[in-house]
């Protein structure tokens, strides 16, 4: 697989987090020659949070890790990639519990403190053999990898692993937060895309840390879409051990907490672009931003409206500055707008103003800005103060060369 | 353009309509060598009847089809292709209104009878001194012009012309039923699709047109997908002349009319499924048969979500019986389903029960069936009686080919 065009030059630097061992083992599940197991082992104490797809059809560790939540304490995660365990019925629900039960013998705790993570093809059985070989094996390696190696072991059809870290500090004591993700095709919002993992040495309660991660979620893995598919598998997960002991935290707007907030938004944001970034075929980056809405939620459905057009994408693959198709998309979007005072930019450059093309409006800057590998479209619709949004990537030959031919 | 492999072996005949007569010419507004120019020219007592858009950006002649349908008398339908005068602001609308009165001074008629259809390019103003040369042409044209002629003045990126017919009876009077339309790329339900015309010598009081053309609507056109865009020109119109004086009727569901409405039912049907297997890039048609759902409506929102993934339809185009995209797909719908009996087949072979793939299903026939060039894929959610079908055509190499540089 070629490395995406819009990847990161390299993977970044990610420090080790108190409270927190990891290991990765080649269990040729799918893939051979690579790692495609990760296990992270907490610390006692460590809180955990989570968001999920709000897909119907959700695979069993979804379900499990949904479960495993009433009782927010995390003390490992087994992560595998190239099978979901989706669609497996009552075996599939089975092979999680044998999972757990193996992570938890090794760890010594109660399984109900292991969460699951599976990505891959839906509606395979998990190799439960390789499984049962691997597992034990992880637990021997423990602490022998580093963060890169982590997310490695987590890809699919993602052309480059995916990182970011930031410290920040919690009432004055400094705080680590970590991330890693992963995520190619079946890109949508409206859930935590494919999967992301956060940790961090904070000490926050499971209650505020779920609060924490649904807020920065709404504007970075749910502001983001590749092909408005939505995975059976999508994760995001936010784990924190404690081992910075900062003073309590118990409200998201306490002063102390602040820092640590944007922090968070701004790392899962990074994230999220950056599985944008590994699209299917993507060859260009595209920020959609909506304004003047009636609502936010308004502007979000017209942003994504946009960004999911598959005549918007292909036009921008094509350099075409085609903005017919963005009030195409405006329109289709079902939401409130006034036509007749619609704003349209392409790299900043106004395009149609009340209703009409702008006459003279300088299409060399436009066609200049679409040779650009990322793209900017602001479109204001003129009816409120609702604004949103959203990243995805254009619609290529890569796309569909990939996904032709990606199960057999 | 290549003619789509899914194209019908020829053009079908299409029978003169009394109280009816054509007219083509060449004016050349975007496409030269070819005619781009449709007048037809109704007897008077001819009854109206539209389905349009839902799109909020609306063209100028949808607005004025609307507008005209409060009088529901229709004396003649100028259609051109290359230019939508959609996004064209006052001056669309002015440029409407010349139109009509152009038409209408022809014809000696009054302007609120002339409707208007124009699909091609958004945002750019119609050339109207084109219009006032070649309408004048047209008018001493008429007669000249058949169906076949007239099916082809109105495509833009189709690669066959569209049409059909069909001799039914009310109460026993031969009555005929004529339809074309065009229609490619941006083509997505919940709406009428693009431009279809409908036209029948049946005596029809225009409430009850209405009525009949809505319910044919709803299994036709808007029961078919190509790539989930909505056109800001979609229109469908059905119009009578009255000439075969079949006595009258007055409810939908009186015996004397149960023909000419399963009729009208298929020929709509025939006319939408033309327009997907004229698809952009289309090298299969996709039938999606969703059962089993809480409602009819809820079925729809099912099939269209399988319709119009870019997973499920790049899949079928590489003849993989990729099944786990189906279950991602109703999953991401979110309409109720049971996850532990869904059923899926692919040209009727059953591959999932109870929420598990069949163990050892046949997957040699499925492969078989998937190198044909009409798929079905039946879906059984199994909570309900609800159901509905969608026509759809596979997602190729072909669609970024033409909408990456259609504009340019």
């Amino acid at each position: 697989m070629v490395k995406s065009p819009l990847a990161p030059a390299t993977f970044p630097e990610l420090p080790d987090i108190a409270g927190i061992t990891l290991a990765t083992a080649p269990a040729a599940i799918k893939y051979s020659g690579r790692d495609d197991l990760l296990l992270v082992v907490f610390s006692e104490q460590t809180t955990a949070s989570g968001v999920f797809t709000q897909s119907l059809t959700a695979s069993a560790p979804v379900m499990v890790c949904r479960d495993n939540l009433k009782t927010p304490v995390a003390r490992a995660l087994l992560v595998n990639s190239g099978n979901a365990n989706a669609f497996t019925g009552k075996t599939g629900d089975k092979h999680c519990a044998r999972s757990q039960q193996l992570v938890a013998g090794l760890v010594g705790c109660d399984p109900k403190d292991v969460f699951l993570a599976s990505t891959g093809v839906i509606g395979e059985l998990l190799p439960m053999e390789k499984f049962e070989e691997a597992v034990p094996g992880l637990n021997r390696n423990l602490g022998s990898a580093n963060w890169r190696k982590a997310a490695n072991a987590i890809m699919t059809t993602d052309t480059f692993s995916k990182g970011a870290s930031v410290t920040t500090n919690i009432g004055g004591r400094d705080v680590i937060i970590n991330g890693i993700a992963k995520g190619s095709g079946m890109i949508a919002p409206d859930m935590a895309t494919m999967l992301a993992f956060c940790f961090t040495d904070a000490k926050l309660p499971s209650k505020l840390l779920q609060q924490l991660l649904e807020e920065a979620n709404h504007t970075s893995f749910n502001a983001i879409t590749v092909d408005s598919d939505t995975s059976t598998s999508d994760t995001c997960m936010l784990f924190a051990t404690g081992k910075a002991e900062n003073n309590e935290c118990v409200c998201i707007d306490e002063p102390a907490l602040q820092d640590f907030r944007a922090a968070l938004n701004g790392l899962m944001l990074n994230l999220a672009i950056q599985v944008v970034r590994d699209g299917e075929g993507a060859s260009k980056l595209i920020q959609v931003n909506v304004t003047g809405a009636q609502s936010d939620k308004s502007a979000r459905i017209i942003a994504n409206a946009i960004a999911n057009s598959p005549l918007v994408k292909t036009a921008i693959a094509g350099e075409d500055a085609n903005w017919g198709r963005v009030v195409m998309a405006v329109g289709k979007s079902g939401q409130c707008a006034d036509r007749d005072s619609l704003q349209i930019k392409m790299g900043g450059v106004l395009i149609t103003q009340n209703g009409e093309v702008v006459k003279d409006y300088d299409e060399q800057l436009v066609a200049q800005h679409l040779k650009q590998q990322e793209i900017i479209v602001d479109v204001d619709v003129g009816v409120g103060s609702g604004e949103f949004t959203v990243w995805t990537c254009d619609l290529t030959h890569g796309y569909i060369s990939i996904n032709a031919d990606y199960r057999s």
